[in-house]
C-alpha cells in the first residue's frame, strides 16, 4: 500500500528521517507492507546541499506547497518553533491530512486546540517525538494506560541538563565547567538557556501530565527551576546523604488537584532515575494497578527522534488506509491545577550562618512560626560552624517559601545559599 | 460510545480486570468515551464466590455461549493454556471479533495461525499482556518501532527467576533457600519448573523476537536453560569480577541470521538490568538508530496484567467503533533461525581439578585443538588450587561445547562444575 507523505523541515531530524525513507526504504517496506513515498520537502534554502539525494522537485521552499500538494496525504512537521509550524499543522490537519510532529514547543503551546482540530476532521495528530525523543512514551500513556488511573510522572526529559549534573555528580565539577564541557561535546547549544532553565522539561512535563491526566496542562502552569544556580557544593552534600541531584519534571494527580514542576531535586540512590546517567532520558510512571513503569533511552539526537517520527508516520499511514476515523485517544477533561504554592514538598536547605549560640533556636523559631515541621538539621563540617543544613518534612510549599523569606531577614543568616526539594522520604544524616 | 465485551476466564487477571470495568467504569469511560459493557464471563464453576458482583446471567460455564453471543462484540482471553483456549479465540476471530489474550503460551505456540486468522478476518489479535505483564512492550515493538531495525533484545521476563536470583546475589543464598522463600512469599508456585526450567521465559522470547525481527520464531526454536542448577558459588565469584547473574532472554538478528535462547548470564553490574531486581521484568531493546531503550516494571500479578489487558480491550474498541480494517501491525516473513551451535557466545567455566603441575597446559591443549580462544584463566582461592576458572573470548557455542565434552574425559579434570554465558566483554579477574 503507497502513501505520499510531505516533509517540514529538512534539520537534524529531518536528514534522519529521509536517511530511512529513502535510502533504507525497503526494509521499511518489507517490515510494514508500506510504500512511503517522499512527495515534498519543504527546506528554507532549496540551494544547500543535502546527505540525502531526493528527486527533482521533490525539494521547495514554500510549506504551503508540502501541505495543499494533492499528492501528500500525511504531513510530518519537523520545522521547529511556534511560528509558523503551528499554523502549517492546523492547515493540514483541516485539509484532512494527519500529522505527525516531533514540536514539543508547539504542542506544549497550541497542542489542545491542535487535538481539537484533529479531532473534528477525524485524522490523527501524533507527537510522539515530542517527548524525550527516541523513547516510546506517548503511546503507552495515550492507548496502553488509557483506562487507568495515573498518580504520577517522575522525568528525565532534558538530556543536556542530565549531562551536565552527572559531571558535577561523577567529578565533582562546578556548574560552569560541566556546561563548558557539554558545549564542547554538542550536548548543550552555544545558547543553553533553554535547556537549564528547566523550559524545555516544562513543556514536555506539560505535555507528559496532559496525557496522563486527561486534564490540559498549558506550560505556564508548570513551576519550573532550572539548574543554572545550582552548586557543587550540594551536589556533593547530596551524594554524602545517599542521593543524586536530578533535574525532575514532576506531575502529580492528587485529590487536591493537579501538580506539575520542574525543578532540581534530590532523588534517592536506590530510585531507578538516580542511575540514568549523561544525556539519557528516562519516565517513571506510578499508579494503583501497574505500581511503577519506567521507561528509558536517548532523549534527543537526529536518529532516535526520526525513530519515533518514523513509528507515528507508519501508525497514521496504517489508519489513513484503513480509511476510519478512529476515535481520538485522549479526551480532554476539565481539571484543577494547583497553584504550586498549595502543593506539599519536602525541602532541603543550605544556610550560611553567623557562628554564636542560639543561631538554631532563631532559625527553628522563624520554622515554628510558619508552621513548618523539620525533619533534621546539622551542621556541615566538624570545624566550620558556619554552614546549617535543614531538612523539612512534607509541608506546603507557600509556607516554606514564607520560611526563607523570613530566614533572610535575620542578622544570623547570612545567606540561604540553597534551597532544593527532595523526593522520597528525605535524607537523615548520619550525625 | 458502547462496546459489548466478553471475558473467557474468571481467576487472578480477569477478577482484577472485572474490578476496573464494574466497579471503576466511570473512570474508564470519562477518559477514553468508551461504555464498555461485560455482557458475558465464561468460568469453570458458576457457583463460586467472586469478587467482583456481576449482573444476573452474566456468568456462564460455556465459554461458546461468549464467543457465539451476539452482544459480545469483543473477546478477552485469560482463561490460560493451549487448550481449548486456542480454538476459542480462533473461533472468535472467525466470526469477525476482536480478541485480547494475555496467554503467553496460546501466542507462542499457535500465534502465527491466530495471527492469519486475525489477518484475515480483518480483526486485531491483541496480547501485550502476553510479554512483561504490566510492561508496555509489545505496543513499541510493533508499532513505534516497526519501520526499523532491532539488532538485539536482553530481557528480565520471568518474575519468579528474578526474585530467586536478587535473594542469591544479595543474600549469598543457594537455590533452594532462595526458591522455599520465593514459594513461601507467593512469588513461585508449588511446582516451579515452567519458570526455573526458563520455559516461562523461553515463550516470551520468542514472542518479543518474533515482533522485533519480523520473522516468526517458534519457542522450541530457543535455546533454554533454566536456574535450577546454579551455585551459589558462581553468583559469588560473579560479584567479585563486577558482574551479577540473570536469567536473560537473548534474541538477536545478524547477518547471518537469527537466534534466540535463555539461559543464565554474567551480566555487568552497569548494565541496566543489572540493577533489575526482585519480580521485576524490563526488556532493553538495541538498534542503530534508537541506540538503547529500557523498560521496566511488573511482570506478572492481577493488576499490572489486567492493566494491559484493559489497554488493548480500548485500543481494539476503537478500531471495532471506527468500522475499519487496520492493516496488520506487523507482517512475518520467512527468516533463517540460526541453530544455537553456530551462535557466538562468551562463556565462563568453573573447573574442578587435581592440583598437580602441568593441568593447565592439558586444560588449554583442548580449547586450542577445538579452536576456542580463552580470554583469562586463574584460580579461585589463594590456597585451594583445585578450582579453575574461564573465560572464553567469544567463539562459536558448538566449539565451547565440544571443548567441554573433552574437557570431561581428562583425567585431571574431576567436574566442570559450571558453564554461564557472559554478556558484555567478558570479565577480566584482578590477578
Amino acid at each position: 500500500m503507497r502513501v505520499g507523505i510531505g516533509i517540514l523541515g529538512f534539520g537534524t531530524v529531518g536528514s534522519a528521517l529521509l536517511h530511512k525513507l529513502v535510502d533504507e526504504n525497503t526494509s521499511i517496506s518489507t517490515k510494514t507492507g508500506l510504500e512511503i513515498e517522499v512527495v515534498k520537502v519543504a527546506v528554507r534554502d532549496i540551494n544547500k546541499e543535502r546527505s540525502v539525494e531526493l528527486a527533482a522537485g521533490v525539494l521547495t521552499d514554500d510549506p504551503m506547497q508540502v501541505v495543499d500538494n494533492p499528492a501528500v496525504q500525511l504531513v510530518v512537521e519537523i520545522m521547529g518553533g511556534e511560528d509558523p509550524a503551528g499554523d502549517l499543522v492546523a492547515a493540514a490537519l483541516r485539509a484532512g491530512k494527519p500529522v505527525v510532529t516531533a514540536n514539543k514547543a508547539l504542542i506544549a503551546a497550541r497542542g489542545k486546540e491542535l487535538i481539537g482540530i484533529a479531532e473534528k476532521a477525524g485524522v490523527p495528530l501524533l507527537f510522539e517525538a515530542a517527548v524525550a525523543g527516541g523513547i516510546p512514551i506517548i503511546r503507552p500513556l495515550s492507548e496502553t494506560l488509557a483506562g487507568e488511573q495515573i498518580d504520577r510522572i517522575l522525568g528525565i526529559v532534558n538530556g543536556t541538563t542530565n549531562y551536565i549534573l552527572t559531571r558535577m555528580t561523577e567529578e565533582g565539577a562546578e556548574y560552569k565547567a560541566a556546561l563548558a564541557e557539554a558545549q564542547e561535546l554538542g550536548y548543550a547549544e552555544a545558547d543553553p538557556t533553554a535547556d537549564v532553565s528547566g523550559a524545555d522539561a516544562a513543556a514536555k512535563a506539560a505535555i507528559l501530565a496532559s496525557l496522563a491526566f486527561g486534564t490540559w496542562v498549558a506550560s505556564d502552569r508548570v513551576y519550573t527551576e532550572g539548574i543554572d544556580r545550582l552548586d557543587a557544593t550540594d551536589v556533593r552534600i547530596a551524594g554524602e546523604l545517599g542521593y543524586v541531584i536530578k533535574l525532575l519534571a514532576v506531575a502529580e494527580n492528587t485529590p487536591d488537584g493537579i501538580s506539575v514542576r520542574v525543578h532540581p531535586t534530590f532523588v534517592p540512590g536506590d530510585h531507578p532515575l538516580a542511575v540514568i546517567r549523561g544525556a539519557t532520558n528516562a519516565v517513571f510512571v506510578e499508579g494503583p494497578s501497574f505500581h511503577e513503569l519506567l521507561f528509558a533511552g536517548p532523549g534527543a539526537g537526529g536518529a532516535p527522534t526520526a525513530t519515533a517520527v518514523l513509528g507515528d508516520v507508519v501508525d497514521a499511514a496504517r489508519e489513513l488506509l484503513a480509511g476510519a476515523e478512529v476515535a481520538p485517544p485522549i479526551r480532554f477533561q476539565p481539571g484543577r491545577i494547583l497553584d504550586f504554592d498549595a502543593v506539599a514538598t519536602t525541602w532541603y536547605l543550605r544556610l550560611e550562618v553567623i557562628d554564636r549560640p542560639g543561631v538554631l533556636a532563631q532559625v527553628a523559631g522563624v520554622f515554628g512560626d510558619n508552621d513548618v515541621s523539620i525533619k533534621s538539621v546539622w551542621q556541615e563540617g566538624e570545624d566550620d560552624g558556619a554552614t546549617l543544613l535543614l531538612v523539612t518534612h512534607t509541608n506546603r510549599e507557600g509556607r516554606q517559601r514564607d520560611s526563607v523569606e523570613a530566614l533572610r531577614s535575620l542578622d544570623v543568616v547570612q545567606d540561604v545559599a540553597a534551597v532544593i526539594r527532595v523526593e522520597g522520604a528525605g535524607p537523615t544524616p548520619n550525625l
